[in-house]
């Protein structure tokens, strides 16, 4: 026979997370400096008063922004989802970091494997002067580039395939192969929207992806140039790396009751 | 009979420029702290070797925000415009402030004097949560507003009035008098715009009549109770002074040949 402490009970805590990249070494607790998941766990601990593990859908870099990054928690029953979010917004360090909303799931969920689909947004602004309001928050290319001929080389991207020539070296994943679920680009006023989204993604493969549909996009390679690179899975024919102040994680769905 | 050297010769640039005002002390040149000025004389004199006055269209608070700042200077007649805009940028020693654009006008233009209308926007984020990307961006309303009500209010200030009810204390205007051309409140997704348009504007005219629209948005005043307000011509009656952060000077307009 068990006996439950009623006052140590604990739910489980899906929250949406929303932060400014910028200056932070990243969502994963690292030594050289300050990332989301250590801001996060500050906060949950005194929430909570007792340490709090955070974890999240997974990692994204230094400088990378999230409208809608996911994670796990868990707290004591007597903490509404309001609470959690009001209370950790209340007590984080920083307001560089953001709790969008929290919501009660099962004990057994898990924000990283329970992840259904990732979605992810690349702003790149398109005029000759740089944006003093969006310095962090886009990479600025100071010609036009044609949306139309870009968004037609993403479309040969869409499906499974093995996407080595936009992975990065220090990719941990055991495959190559991922499926492209969605992938656009669209113009938006002065910018380039790029939206992608996959159940997973390579390391680095939404920028190295972007650093090469811009390669059509100033009309260096065409459709099927663009089709030889993926073809070629070899990272050095691919395109450079866009930088990560223009990438957004802006959404994991989950198959919730 | 005057030798002009045609090195010294100076041709007067109108530039539009953009800054997030955050950390900064304002438009004005000031001893406590970075001014948009300032950084902008800076980089101007690097540019055109000599000491460059920059006269903006008027001032903007601390924390107040541009995209469409316009400004004169003078600089020697070999640099085009483009290279203004170009240089200025490369020059500017914070990338928190951008020249947009840069283009030829007459010996006699006035950046202040010759302004006939000068647009603002004020953004307001409605939603429980805070937004960390746009923490410095909004004001953050924890509850959604009336906008239709509010902008049915907004329509009350259109014209010819005494604006004494919104005038802040420090205030140097030699009349309370204004003509407000244009005045909107639109929901735009999790926003609140408020577009302001007039001639010349009181100092915290915009942001004295955020905080009293904000009053209507949350149902404490119906529009009849708002044009009381107006009519009070007592500062003392109308709504708190919105902070600094959510205002932008988007456009000043000139008549140019």
């Amino acid at each position: 026979m068990t006996y439950t402490n009623p006052a140590r009970a604990l739910q489980r805590m899906l929250i949406r997370v929303e932060y400014d990249g910028t200056g932070l070494v990243g969502w994963q607790r690292q030594d050289n400096g300050p990332s989301v998941q250590a801001i996060l766990e500050q906060a949950a601990e005194k929430l909570t008063t007792q340490p709090t593990p955070v974890q999240g859908s997974g990692r994204t870099d230094a400088g990378v922004h999230a409208t809608g990054q996911a994670a796990h928690l868990d707290v004591p029953t007597q903490l509404t989802a309001t609470d959690v979010m009001r209370g950790l917004n209340a007590l984080l360090e920083t307001h560089q970091v953001s709790v969008v909303s929290a919501q009660p799931v099962a004990a057994a969920f898990n924000a990283r494997f329970d992840a259904v689909q990732r979605s992810y947004l690349y702003r790149i602004l398109t005029r000759p002067a740089p944006s003093a309001l969006r310095r962090n928050a886009v990479w600025h290319h100071r010609a036009k580039l044609d949306a139309t001929a870009m968004h037609e080389a993403a479309q040969t991207l869409i499906g499974r395939f093995d996407f080595s020539s936009f992975r990065a070296a220090g990719c941990q994943a055991d495959s190559p192969i991922r499926t492209m679920d969605y992938l656009s680009v669209l113009q938006a006023d002065d910018e380039i929207h790029i939206t992608a989204r996959a159940r997973s993604f390579l390391y680095h493969q939404i920028r190295n992806i972007t650093g090469s549909l811009v390669q059509v996009g100033i009309g260096k390679w065409d459709v099927s140039a663009f089709t030889r690179v993926r073809d070629a899975k070899d990272r050095a024919e691919a395109g450079p790396t866009a930088p990560p102040q223009g990438l957004y994680l802006t959404h994991i769905d989950y198959e919730l009751d």
